[in-house]
């Protein structure tokens, strides 16, 4: 198989899986129980989240484990809505959010709150200029992604960030789910206030994730009850997934540091030899990219199509975010770059991992190639 | 080990390990991916849906996976109340509610709801004449227990779902974690709209849900997203979590029907054997409780020192229920049944499994004996 279908999921490693099942086994005590069962419990959730938090570069108490991404999406929207409103319900977003952000912000229209949805330019990028001009009194929240899940797009989060930060008052969340491994980012002293992350993004399980709340922000929880992970997400532990996706992180930063220019040299040799394809246009931008996702329309081709049929061949690859490809024809992140209904209406996701090689993506290369022909005669 | 805390949490079924395991390496697609390997997962996701809602006695598309009990009682309150407040904002539940219930209640009255918290009497069964009577023109949803996780009583769910069938405008909700596989409750027909269930106390894995929602009924998402679950909870689905989970409620449902006359009988010579403790009041009714908990009270021990005295043995045994029991030292459910201070503050729960065994019954009543015995001599 050669799968290349990384920024919808990624292969659980062995060891990650390996440490979930081992404790779910061994450890499998409630950590709120009170007895010497339920206290080791405890111990090792408090070890997850020291080593997490120590892998973030933020402190033990800002890391509150989730079930994934969408869930670390909605309860930082919802959860500074909800607590703020009375500041304020006016909220900043983009036009290329993940359904997950996208979606959360437009649900709270029904609940009163407006919502300004940014532009961005051909490459993807959100502009500053426009950021600073969309700021009002009663903002009380900017939802901005790191890198976008389509075209790969890295957002400009640190100069968002300064702008944050002369209004003390509004929040600012990044949705840090395609950077996180790939794309370096800080949390601490950086003005972001919330991110997100999602364990089966980088080779963890499903059902895991991780939601930064800087120390002193205030969320209306989403699920209320026990009062776990200090109040801001109640219910009973997965401690196995906890502990098995700090590994997943602990794992794929060592590949970051060791494997990071790797990857974009995978990346850039994939971009120029597809860019070399007649029928291919290439959709990724050349600069400001993460290493893990290129994104091509051959227009005129029916991206289910193609997909189909290098999946007869066992390569797997995508069409805009899984969330959204059963959905609408078009791509409405191609379709706010600008781009015309041809390209957004054909558009192609190849997405990396550390794990994939040069062979595979020959091999992905001559099987595109072979199939666009073979299309091409048919549709003729 | 004796582990006698399985309202707090079970330990999980080999095979349902073995089965998620397998799952995470083999299928770890996206099941939204639109490739064949995708498809693939879908279809499995798709069974596994379809086995629940067969073990259920459902509908296929009334099923949601969610990642717990919190969340299904969440989402089924939250979303009832944020769906339908436009047709009121009063909503009915009792004072002996699990936290993921009463605390999400209690927040929604910072959304401008209000909350009728009924009564129990001392058995801690909610009156439902007392109910008939809260019911209002703006009540929008009713929210009660299946089975109480400190005391084991059940509640008159059926009498309810009559009465509430009567006002067809509101909601009913039930939360039946505790009673899943031990105490049998219809959905289908039984004026029943929306019922959660949690995977880790059938011997399922942490952060694996059901939550039943009835054909018809609609909520406010408390994740928006991808639009999986039928719109109603967005987020890539946990496949391998919910395969393990419908393969637990399985073994359960299997062990219900043979296992259960056997059940009620190790807690009927527990309840008979405890009795005959001079020291030991019996909170839990005689009548009408479920086979799995067992709530005594020894005044003037403090129930922790009790807990760790027995967890020094390898014994293991709770108060109140996890996730309040870090907090304040009254039960608050006891106190609702109109018990004395003495009893509320020295409570001890005793929570069987269809694992536990007669000779494990009388270790744990040999220990108990004796570090009653011991810890009185300390006290004195
Ligand atoms: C940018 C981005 N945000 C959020 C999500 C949602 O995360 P999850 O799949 O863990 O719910 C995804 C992936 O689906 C994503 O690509
Ligand atoms: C009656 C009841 N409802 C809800 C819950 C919460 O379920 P979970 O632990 O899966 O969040 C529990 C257990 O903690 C419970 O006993």
């Amino acid at each position: 198989m050669i799968y290349l279908d990384n920024s919808a999921t990624t292969k659980p490693n062995p060891a990650v899986l390996e440490s979930y099942r081992h404790i779910s086994e061994m450890m499998f005590a409630n950590p709120s129980s009170i007895h010497q069962f339920g206290g080791e419990s405890e111990k090792l959730l408090f070890k997850a989240k020291d080593q997490a938090s120590y892998l973030l570069g933020v402190s033990r108490g800002e890391i509150i484990f989730t079930s994934g991404g969408t869930e670390g999406n909605n309860l930082a929207i919802k959860g500074i809505a909800l607590k703020h409103q009375k500041r304020g319900k006016h909220i900043i977003t983009s036009t290329i959010e993940h359904p997950s952000v996208y979606n959360t912000c437009n649900s709270l229209e029904s609940l009163g709150f407006e919502i300004t949805y940014l532009p961005v330019n051909e490459k993807g990028e959100v502009s500053t200029k426009e950021l600073k001009s969309a700021i009002r009194n009663d903002t009380i929240l900017i939802s901005i992604m790191h890198v976008n899940n389509e075209l790969g797009t890295i957002q400009p989060i640190e100069e968002i960030s300064q702008i944050a930060k002369k209004h003390p008052k509004l929040f600012l969340h990044v949705d840090g789910v395609q950077g996180l491994g790939k794309v370096p980012l800080s949390l601490d002293n950086s003005g972001i206030d919330l991110c997100t992350f999602s364990g089966h993004k980088i080779h963890g399980l499903k059902g895991t994730g991780i939601l930064y709340v800087k120390n002193g922000t205030t969320l209306f929880p989403l699920f209320h009850g026990g009062n776990q992970e200090s109040g801001i997400r109640s219910g009973t532990e997965n401690l196995a997934g906890s502990v098995s996706l700090v590994k997943a992180l602990r794992l794929m930063k060592e590949r970051e540091k060791k494997e990071l220019a790797d990857l974009y040299d995978i990346h850039q040799n994939l971009r120029k030899r597809l860019e070399e394809i007649d029928d291919v246009k290439m959709n990724t931008p050349c600069q400001n990219v993460a290493p893990h996702i290129i994104n091509i329309s051959i227009p005129g081709l029916k991206p289910e199509v193609m997909i189909h049929t290098l999946g007869e061949k066992d390569i797997f690859i995508s069409t805009k975010s899984a969330c959204s490809s059963k959905q609408k024809e078009e791509s409405k992140v191609l379709a706010a770059c600008g781009l015309d209904e041809k390209r957004t209406t054909s558009a192609l996701r190849i997405s990396l991992s550390y794990d994939t090689t040069k062979e595979e993506i020959s091999c992905f290369l001559e099987e595109l190639k072979e199939a666009i022909q073979q299309l091409k005669e048919i549709m003729e």
